[in-house]
């Protein structure tokens, strides 16, 4: 996120949202303890060991606030990071740096928290050729941050959202009819650029999303057993997805089936934060 | 939040906007396979035991894409339920139960992570006369839902925001020159409605703060006995809150300083969702 | 966009806004002559042969106005429709109707210009295995209209926008330093859901990147006998698109070279409206 | 539009949203090969006769994406250009060039073709008394940029919208009971500053006009030899209007009729664009 | 008010940002003592004579509230109230009238206010044929409703703002090199719908305004006999307004000069509100 | 309001709204007189005694359309000024001044109005221990303005909105059931950080108050004898305010009880503007 593009255009009206969910009128205790524009310092340090992610976020709350605030940048997104080590340091008028640091860290915690999270299982798949994956159960009005933070921690995005990406999901089957109807459906509708997935139950369903030309396959809910023979029926003819509970215990599990990519929505939806704190704020 | 005036002025706009990050032109997938308007049901099962919150904002979702969608709430806010229980039955034009549906559940699924995780806390504190605090750590753009889970889940509020309320923290103190001088300060420029809270970490801060009248006093950061002695010296003189990790194993001892309030940031920064999924779905 | 989800959440905002550019404080005209609510009844006529589209907007408009107003449409959209026909009838407070005329025909018009456009371009491609794509060359804050009315006339939508497909032009290509390297990037970058789509100018860049795994080839500025070699030795490898005029003249050469889909900005940059009227508003 | 007011109260909203429709999340292709900050130069070539009209809509796109970027105009609106002139050099971020030339040359490419539409039907107008009108039939949420194109042409507007002009049509007559009645309704309800214009259809409803006191009476459906009659009879007591067809073939006629003005909405709804093009961008 | 479209399209927006001003997050009193949603009554009282203006607006913010809200309007705008009288009678949520009620109260006592102030002078002007006027002395972001209360109390509107109106000032005239100059300019850059406006200081550059044809001619600060020759000079060729504080006193020298409209900016910036009161909330 | 942090996150949002209200298209006028950018300088000038408020906001609307805009303040919020006086000297393109000079100058005047007409009663307060507040009783949309200026007057704020305080009415303590139930009800609702503010019409309700624990007593409509009786009653157990009509005669009796607080709503609602101007706008 250190595009200035995307911070223009999709990142600032959220940044400002979010200012103004914590001051509606102004930040009371602090205007009334500074009256007036003065120069200050503040420390980023971190209070937990984990990955990076938000940085540029982090500084650009204060430049939105300040315009001559300075963000002095230690690390980048994606470096692991020690508690106790400094990782930024701030400049700018006390009063945006005291109003604007909630806000500054709220992002860079959370997003840290989940790039920690994706690092930890995309270790666990390392030397497989099995890559993790996000879902759409991100946090509302924060997916652009959330799924940032898993590329930084090592994941690959899903599609981002309903209008970027095609996958039949048992409701879509039944409403057309049938996986082949479905997926006949979908190369109709949109026939370009995208790639159709479907979800698929068993073996059956899985041959008749073949024959039918999905490019990927989602195998839902599958024993290992049954994954590994639908990785070597589908035999490079199209991606496969597998979704659900990633933990430690079944990554091994997972990698022998061989498939393609693991979906997990917890990275998003249950990564606790990572801890970093603004510290030493004074005058200079 | 089953006042219709908080919908219509205070939430509906966060849950358009998280339509609008969830469908950028269409929902292709069910546009594909759903050509026309059909009507369907489908039901909201729990998947996991805890305690539900955001009922409310799950059925505005649906409503707001289908004014004659009808969403039967079988539970309400704040209700312990149990894995493999129905907690409501959804009604509407199919495209819509379709294309709402993660929303829905992504705002349901946190609000009810963070009241279970508060529920947990506020039943280790039971008995007591310490009560739990949320505080402004929140995830951006989240505010309202996750501060409204934390009451249902048995805590209570802290400030919403910096433009309501008044907390003098060390860089304050630092700015003003002093405890005193910073309470002075805030005295004067706020002094209707509003408490001061102080953050105090001595006891020599303590007492000062005590002596220019702070309404609530914040122990940051105290060891048990220390707190404890801060405590009897407020002596009811104004209420004290102790901020900082409470782990099962640190309730007992918070309790035992008899501290009025604890504030806990993981609440809403580092709780993991409740499993809860909209199944069945077929036409009617 | 008979779909109400799609209505809510991505049309309603831009019709308000539309609304809005046409009335910045009231309708003077309407207000003075008319002082109170009537209910009226007026006819939309079309007033030139071609292809009807955005009938569910035209008809929106006015319910966005007045709740209670009714739009019974005799037609659909895709409908082939002939000067002279009575296309709907609007009922409705005879302001609203008066207010909303405009900007309910200006897209209206604007829609049916581009689908029978389309249309026109389809039916010469009738019977080749040719399909038509439009490109990003909308009128701003009017792709959504503009990209359906081409799926209206029997067209296809190349991707949406710059968030939900990978094309790779000589631009990228010259920043990445060659094809290959352009291609590995973006498979790196994004390697799910979306396919990856490469501008190439000759065979030599046709072979890189077929090479290096592209998805979709555009055959930019090719002529005739290099596009049917280009096409052959794809050989079904990957699809090709092949960008540019594409006049009466130049259709039969295409169809010749077998390329899979041909673009055409036109369709949305330069179309010219359909002729439609709304006609004989009387009370009722 | 080179007034820096005009572009941040009213152009600056309508850039921000087109940048919004094409970057929902971010420009993949850009960021997956260009992953920093480069400094690039683009040429803006013009591949089209014709008037150009938007250039500072154009360079205002990509100082909205960096405030570094420069945009060097070696024309300005309403200059003649010509196929293979440089038009205009763009230097910034490589990524702004990128993500920002497709909407910056949206605007600039349809402003420049309803200016070279314009300038075609003025030049035929010239050596007459007789001046060139646009219309609301604009595309939705592009007026402002219409109107202003409509002008670089040599073309007159029209009013604005709803709010800032009276034009009493054939339905407010009906409503009014008679264009007696409809005048005086509207000379009551607003009289100052805006001049009342009616819609008349024959010679008798043209003599209540003038006895009403229109300002300005648009003569509607008329052949040549009414019009002159009219013109005749009106003989300076109120301004006068053909709304219609403007063709080549018209022209003269209309001219022999001594109308004041003609209006003609296929300038703003049909015209076709002026191809312009970005090229050459290279690293600096 | 009572146009649906009106309220649509330019009212709703202010008055659901007006609730959101008055209502972050939850009105918090509200919802502590009223857990539930019970269905309640209060009435609307006149607590002081003068003009009402906002009845129509005053009701929907209780539509917004509570789509079921009842408002039953004993009066109309534009009515003389008198202390005591019952004005309406609000209908709905008792929750919805609580949240509702100051924001209700605060346009409605505005507007009567405004309109109260401008029938005291609109009376004063009785029996003669110069015409009130308001200004763009209104507060900001309230207009809409100023210039409505002015009407309503039987004034007329002056231009709405800068857009849709030329008058030409002081400053104008300097930039322009003269009236003459800067008439035809205006003429030149806005021949069409608008009338031209110049505001003059003497009795020459009232010739030389009417010389250039100036449609509308302000007389700035002259005492009354010369404001006599002025209007005498002007003989019917332009309609001529007098700027400047209209004050009881002054009434009847302004009417004697004949001159044919006043402005009065104290209409929306410096009229008291008029008291009214909502009360007797019950349960019903 | 000299709070960057405040003029970015809470007050633009509003200077660009008004400054839209006042500019729908563009500023016709000064569009047509003035073709080019040039530097020009301009005086704002005091026009009548009184205190100043809201230079600042002055200031930031030119900055806002012109960024190389300087304002130099001669004077700041608070400051006694004089008819004649030389308030600040505005700098900036001749186009940016003109269009903004109504909307810098319509905030400017509403709020020394506020700031006049509150350091009036304060003057008046002198020497008590009473302080004034102001209400609720705002301007829709303007409540940042009017707030910050009864503070720039010596006045000082009651609760912002709904949001941040808890004030119990008469038809709050009609649902709850008591004055002792609602207390009840608010400290369980919302226990932390904010008083409880409860309105009591009678000695008895008093009681009941002081009984139940609240913080501020509002002594409603009571003449001066019973508000006497009331404060000797409280005897500092909880903060009173007295409510009503703040007129100079009463002014006396109300300091006379010991009062902590009067409330006066007409410092925001009925406040004639300050009158200043800016003049002499000239190239430079």
């Amino acid at each position: 996120m250190d595009n200035l593009t995307t911070m223009k255009v999709n990142v600032d009206k959220w940044l400002i949202s979010a200012l103004r969910e914590d001051i509606t009128s102004e930040d009371i205790t602090t205007n009334a303890v500074m009256r007036e524009n003065k120069l200050g310092e503040a420390q980023l340090l971190c209070k937990q060991d984990g990955i990076i992610a938000g940085l540029e976020v982090f500084a650009r709350v204060f430049v939105l606030l300040d315009p001559n605030a300075k963000v002095e940048l230690h690390f980048k997104d994606g470096d692991r990071v020690k508690n106790g080590e400094l990782l930024a340091t701030v400049t700018g008028d006390i009063r945006a740096i005291l109003s604007g640091e909630r806000t500054a860290l709220n992002y860079l915690q959370r997003m840290s928290g989940i790039a920690t999270h994706t690092r930890a299982l995309v270790d666990l798949l390392e030397g497989s050729n099995t890559k993790l994956l996000d879902t759409r159960k991100t946090t509302p009005n924060m997916r652009i941050f959330e799924k940032y933070a898993v590329k930084v921690g090592g994941g690959y995005n899903h599609r981002y959202n309903l209008s970027d990406g095609i996958l039949i999901k048992d409701n879509h089957i039944g409403a057309a009819g049938g996986v082949k109807e479905a997926i006949a459906l979908a190369k109709e509708y949109a026939p370009f650029v995208r790639k159709i997935e479907v979800e698929v139950e068993n073996l059956e369903m899985l041959q008749e999303a073949l024959e039918a030309g999905a490019d990927i396959i989602m195998l839902d809910n599958m024993d290992t057993e049954t994954m590994k023979k639908a990785v070597s029926i589908v035999d490079g003819r199209a991606e496969t997805e597998c979704s659900g509970n990633v933990t430690k215990e079944r990554v091994k599990d997972i990698i022998s089936t061989g498939v393609d990519y693991v979906s997990c929505g917890a990275l998003t939806h249950s990564s606790a934060i990572l801890d970093v704190s603004l510290k030493n704020l004074h005058q200079i």
